[in-house]
């Protein structure tokens, strides 16, 4: 009984074996990511174009919810780069920045997000994520991350901009580059180059000073706490927001606010598609970092169990006034680093951000946005990573296509076309591949049971006997191929009085391949053709048994290809000019 | 040179072996199809709530057209029951039945439909008419054939009645059917029944009085003829029309004339996605009848330059009056049964097609639409064939499933709801099945080099070496199933040294799976265990050498499971508890 609800319920299974060492593990690496996430929960709060407290909203609830229902022991829950992108872009279209309309389509977004992938966990639906091939997926990272910094590129300079590609973003950009406020761009140069730097040389300075790795890695995760502390200083010490400096302003003193998603159908028939598109890049992107922390403790994840756990975090956000979430890897990586062993180090960290959302939010009054947009720039740019093109360039062409359609198309037509776009053609090109399958004429091997194709080997062949070897599934999108190519081959060789289909690579015949076979054995029979089969696997066998086609088999199925030889060719068999030496 | 031409223009190639003999046989064959022919086109132009010269207009040109450019001897273009349903469902949102716009749209469908054909013949895209399933095809065409009778029910009722869907059709008949005119139920009923005996039980009648069975057989095509002449006569002579009996009436006495599609982006945009879908419908429709004939004369068919044809035919019915049109399942039939032996047979039809529209028409004008409604219905029904779910239910749940949602949604949503969902489905159902494929663990049949499942087969294996043979292709969709189900299985079983991958049934590893590979190396090394793999196919193993996989690899590549088998296993093999007698 308690085995299938802990199964639903993974805090029952870490909750019992809880020490007061693993306590201390555990909030030592809360305290530490907290610190890390009070301005990344802010900046990621600007970046989906919602007032700054958002972001500290959508880290709290969510990350405790998670802790309850999720399977990693190591991933932190909360606003990412991406999502927070694809949200922008998902309500962009909807309602202006700073309106309350915005405010309630984030809470409706967290809130369909959450039930799509609910529904999804129960319905154990995690394969889904699958479809999104490895290359899409880091060709969409990586033109999302220079979205994100484009889209930064305001900030820095101080000026408007809009747009979701990159084209538009760059032109907004340009058109209002008269408008540069020089004190903000002096600060978010001086941030962006600051935190560069800690991500550089920080650490090997560090390490020089006699740190040791763990903790110098820790330290420089605390470079944007020190950029956001010495620039709201100045903010507030030389009066630069009087100058122009856009600065955070009031946030509200308070532990996160219940709110409603709206339930307005429009709404709902408006944000369903992104949600769903968030739902799935938040889930890989999430089951990612999982997998990656769990392989290295040896522990297990449960994608179908994942899923509820980041549905419950979703629908979390959107009742306290957050927007979607999702597991991080920064976040999740510092967390592990700094030694947290359970989910409980993630309810610690709730507790920090929510006592920073009760006591510090007045210190940042005076944090310029300029130093905000710096840490995600800096964050995001270390998405960026084209070597995918190069390494799929050099291995599969089709993948490359794939990957390369779908960096052009996020930067040229945004988040949302880009991901569908990559699903769309991933899967595309995988059905065009195998439409036209690999399809090997086969001789034997001499003095083996082997058979090997006649263009790459030496091997006997038998003029009355044409074997092919059939190297994919045979299923609907190749049913006609396979007709098309046995009658165009029996076509032009005369001598031919059996073909056989050796099956050793076919997974699966599904019932319009079975209609092909049987008109196939249909017009060799009108020939005075045989047709037999060899090496089929035991489950298409099992189902062919299903079928009328083995009664009406002009042939018959061997269990072996040699016995398939042996059987079947009467005459000498002579050697292949190749193999005559 | 001739050579490339001709592939283009198929007429170049039979047109120069064109004798006096084959002039005869066309033209016999052509005028039997223009006697069927002519009915037929006046009820499918009903049927797509077009004028009825409309259906005598789309079977001239278009034709011609076809006969230049296609490459099926046999195949008789114009007019069809399943995609004349499919206009009036796309243009029945549009535009009122009868006016002008309607008209426009209908050329304008036919002129999109002809241009996608055209581009996917250009480009060779052929392949895209695979993507349909057989069994999703038999599902949509029966569900359609329901539809369309279910649509004229209204003209035999002599009433008004709408809807695309079966429900609402049928909602609409009763809420109508107090209007019933039963002069018109009683013609419309005789000939439906009339048509059905032609159908059952005149050709043995026939047979029984002497005529040869092709005879009896074209006799029996003549059967519309015979109900349109009778009750146009009895129309005409009791004055039916006067008493509400609907009748064709006045039909313009003229050669086709020259029409324009709108190029309106409005109205393109509207139609876009339905003409996609006629243009794929009716290619497969057309390509299936073609090959059908094709087989049975030991002729070839070329998917590609079909297209060419069929989209040429289609602009040329968008130029004429017309609208979508293509390659006929019983015109065809007919045509060949009667002896056509090239194309040219279809150019004399046409021929016929066009004196019938400058000199016959005034003869329809008493012709009442039950008539017209009696041949449809009693064409269409033939095409309701419900044992293809008794079929794939035996066969396979996953073709069953889909060929089942297929005519549920077909009749409940109507034609281009069910044949999206077909494709969808069909695709989904297969990437799902993929997505977790079957992984066998084999041991060494004794006495021989054969690797088979332990689960099926007496087989010994060793402790030290966990051998599993892949039966699927390693890419995107199943990736992480691998890596999942190694790790687990590794995890349970303490003694495993080896991981032997048999890769006889992988016939692709793309660049995802790759990285799974790697990854699963990565794990199993730091476990200790090396991963093998045997078996691979040339094709497979040309692309690993393009990655650093090999390099990377904790173990070898085996040419034979054999050969792994003998080098890894240490210890004295120990048979299967199975295998202990």
């Amino acid at each position: 009984m308690n085995m299938r609800l802990s199964k639903y319920l993974p805090v029952l299974d870490w909750g019992r074996s809880y020490t007061r060492e693993t306590l201390s593990n555990d909030v030592i690496a809360a305290v530490i990511v907290t610190i890390m996430l009070i301005p990344q929960s802010l900046a990621y709060a600007l970046l989906a174009g919602l007032p700054p407290e958002a972001g500290i909203y959508a880290s709290i609830l969510p990350i405790i919810l998670y802790a309850i229902f999720g399977t990693s022991r190591a991933l932190a829950v909360g606003p990412v780069a991406v999502v927070s992108l694809m949200t922008a872009a998902a309500i962009g279209n909807i309602a202006e920045t700073g309106t309350m309309g915005y405010a309630i389509a984030a809470l409706t977004l967290a809130f369909l997000s959450g039930a799509i992938l609910l529904v999804m966990g129960v319905f154990r639906l995690g394969f889904l994520a699958n479809f999104l091939s490895h290359p899409v997926i880091a060709g969409f990272i990586t033109a999302s991350g220079i979205l994100i910094a484009a889209s930064q590129l305001k900030h820095i300079l101080g000026i408007r901009a809009e747009g979701h590609s990159l084209f538009d973003l760059l032109v907004s950009l340009v058109s209002h580059l008269g408008d540069t406020n020089w004190i903000t761009l002096v600060i978010g140069v001086a941030a962006t180059a600051f935190l560069f730097w800690v991500r550089k040389g920080l650490k090997p300075l560090l390490r020089k000073a006699g740190l040791g790795p763990k903790l110098a890695d820790v330290a420089t995760k605390a470079g944007p706490v020190a950029a956001v502390f010495v620039t709201t200083l100045a903010t507030w010490g030389l009066g630069l927001n009087g100058q122009g400096v856009a600065i955070v302003g009031d946030v509200p003193q308070s532990l996160p606010p219940l709110t409603m998603p709206s339930l307005d159908p429009t709404l709902i028939g408006q944000l369903f598609i992104p949600a769903l598109l968030i739902s799935i890049i938040g889930f890989v992107e999430s089951i990612s970092v999982a997998q990656t922390l769990a392989a290295k403790r040896r522990q297990r994840i449960d994608p179908d169990q994942e899923l509820i756990g980041l549905g419950a975090a979703n629908l979390g956000a959107a009742f306290t006034g957050g927007f979607p979430v999702t597991g991080g890897f920064s976040r999740s990586v510092v967390n592990f680093d700094a030694g947290a062993e359970t989910p409980a180090a993630g309810a610690y960290t709730a507790l920090g951000l929510a006592l920073a959302a009760v006591a510090l939010t007045p210190l940042v009054y005076f944090l310029p946005k300029a130093t905000l947009a710096a840490t995600i720039i800096v964050a995001v740019l270390s998405l960026v990573d084209f070597s995918i093109l190069r390494k799929t360039w050099a291995y599969s062409r089709a993948d490359f296509f794939a990957v390369a359609a779908t960096i052009l198309l996020t930067l040229g037509f945004g988040v949302e076309t880009g991901v569908s776009a990559g699903v769309i053609l991933s899967i595309g090109l995988h059905l065009y591949k195998t439409s036209r399958p690999h399809v090997a004429e086969v001789g034997l091997v001499p003095g083996t049971h082997h058979f090997r194709n006649v263009m790459r080997h030496k091997v006997q062949t038998d003029d009355s006997v044409l074997t092919l070897r059939v190297d994919e599934s045979l299923y609907f999108v190749n049913a006609r191929f396979l007709e098309d190519l046995i009658q165009n081959r029996v076509a032009q060789d005369c001598p031919i009085k059996h073909v056989v289909l050796m099956c050793s690579a076919v997974n699966e015949i599904d019932f319009s391949a079975l209609e092909s076979l049987e008109s196939i054995n249909r017009r060799l029979g009108e020939l005075g053709i045989g047709l037999h089969l060899s090496e089929v696997k035991g489950p298409v066998m099992d189902r062919l048994r299903k079928s009328h086609f083995l009664d009406e088999l002009h042939g018959q199925v061997f269990q072996s290809q040699y016995d398939a030889w042996t059987a079947l060719t009467t005459t000498r068999p002579r050697p292949m000019p190749a193999a005559a030496e």
